[in-house]
């Protein structure tokens, strides 16, 4: 019985568990994300390996990150939230825990256990779209996670929808990820309640009666209220959702789209409108398999199980 | 010497070739496309191949044309140009000639060309554009030919650029074709022509005095001459294909972009704006790899030419 550790790591928190190899996880613990130094985040990554370790015999470590992580799957390149450049993180962790240890891409990971645990199980041809406070993406192909020449494929989020659109933190304009996430979201309900108040009462009262105090969680409750302002939020980024994964899909042609992220824990009030968009705008639809639009099944533990997982099949 | 027969089937004509080993085409012929019946253009593509066959041996024979193609590389699902509906074009040909034959997609058959003998030579990872009336598009990933899960991968022409933007022939409105191809380069030329004829004179001119008189050779004619007018078609549809590119590479990471299609026979008149465009917009550009972006080298034999290499290396 071979277990493995998955490791999350996130802006605020990093979140360890030991996986079998079923995708079960069986021990779980987190510990508070120390500032964004790299020696300090890679001391906190042991610890919570070691906490793991104690209670479980483990024969790897997979490590899912937020970022560029090179065609090694051993330094991240590039970490907007943890602000790392060419960090030598495989390298750094193995030193601390002696443990073999894989990097990956937090997106990708999360791709990887909707594919092996989740809802892409048995589709040999997988696009995952995280939608949280921005977009990730994960691209499965013939059965192997598909990483690009360099390692920092399917950075969907950053996709060109709208020209000189609204500025995105990645330094251009008009990327998916500003009509399509969290942020798209309550900018959507934050608007309405300002420009339009009696429309956005119940949005605003949430918010205590202030268009900047409305938060994500507060629209998804005022939708499934049925309040017509927070379903109109949803419709618009189900919208640009559902164009996406057509688009994903004339250039792919996967078997499935899984959407998973916390925007996604909204279920269907996203989900409807953008299978409803995908239908309708999907190029040469009637003439093509059209593939299935699900939601991902593994939610907060994506990226840990789909890490934890990829460490087992190292080399 | 294995040599094989690729066959171009196009809205106009039929063209044949003997390609070697090396993808040199050692005979030619053609003959024009007869309608679109799928049984007289059967009969076509097995008098091309008769034509040739009488003056070289060959073992197997490839067919590159546009439209959906399965997954087994057999029938035709959908074919605009040919209004052809799941035509099991392999079959009937085979029947007429006694050779083993493979289908493809012409514009992934023009990328399988380019990636074994052409710009993308040593290129494990290749994304090709056509730009040509529309767009195609060709992958090639860890050096296969990348065909999706029901074989229509790479339609990217119909990624939609703008929401509800100019209308396509496919249903849609916005698809990048629309804005970078051909037909957009005389859309902007008319354009200008139309409605600011003093600054369109040269290109009105070429045109007999008619914004609908300038074809595209004309574009690129007074372009070459110099004129700002036409330059400018030249920038615009030259932004869109960077763009388009730089979302491509956001995707799919590769390690090279090959352009090509008539539009590409501009050359620098086109790849200059969109290198320009690429290197600005390219997300995360200062921390990642960059691939090249280079002009296709096999012009209008491509399609012919990966599709007899794709024949020889069959099953």
């Amino acid at each position: 019985m071979a277990l493995t550790i998955g490791v999350d790591v996130g802006g605020t928190k990093v979140a360890g568990g030991v996986v079998d190899e079923q995708g079960r996880v069986l021990q779980r613990t987190r510990r508070p994300t120390p500032g964004t130094s790299p020696r300090h985040v890679e001391d906190t990554i042991a610890a919570v390996v070691a906490d793991l370790r104690g209670l479980h015999e483990v024969e790897a470590v997979g490590i899912g990150a937020a970022g560029f992580i090179d065609a090694d799957r051993g330094r991240v390149l590039f970490a907007p939230n943890l602000t790392w450049r060419d960090e030598p993180l495989r390298d750094e962790v193995t030193a601390r825990i002696g443990l073999p240890v894989v990097v990956e891409n937090d997106a990708n990971a999360a791709a990887w256990a909707e594919h092996r645990f989740g809802a892409g199980r048995g589709q040999s041809h997988l696009v995952a779209v995280t939608v949280g406070t921005g977009i990730g993406g994960g691209i499965v192909l013939g059965g192997q996670l598909y990483r690009g020449r360099t390692g920092i494929a399917a950075e969907f989020g950053h996709m060109q929808v709208v020209k000189d659109g609204r500025r995105c933190g990645c330094g251009q304009k008009g990327c998916w990820e500003q009509y399509c996430s969290g942020r798209a979201l309550l900018h959507e309900a934050r608007e309405i309640a300002d420009v339009q108040p009696a429309r956005g009462a119940r949005l605003l009262e949430l918010g205590n009666g202030e268009p900047e105090g409305i938060e994500a969680v507060e629209v998804t409750q005022a939708a499934r209220e049925g309040d017509p302002a927070a379903l109109a939020c949803f419709e618009e980024i189900g919208y640009w959702l559902g164009q996406g994964l057509a688009d994903l899909t004339s250039m792919l042609d996967p078997g499935v789209l899984v959407v998973g992220g916390g925007v996604a824990d909204a279920g269907d009030l996203l989900l409807d409108p953008a299978r409803r968009t995908f239908e309708r705008v999907l190029s040469g639809a009637g003439n093509r398999p059209r593939p299935d639009v699900r939601l991902a099944e593994l939610g907060n533990d994506a990226g840990m199980v789909g890490a934890a997982d990829l460490a087992r099949q190292r080399g």
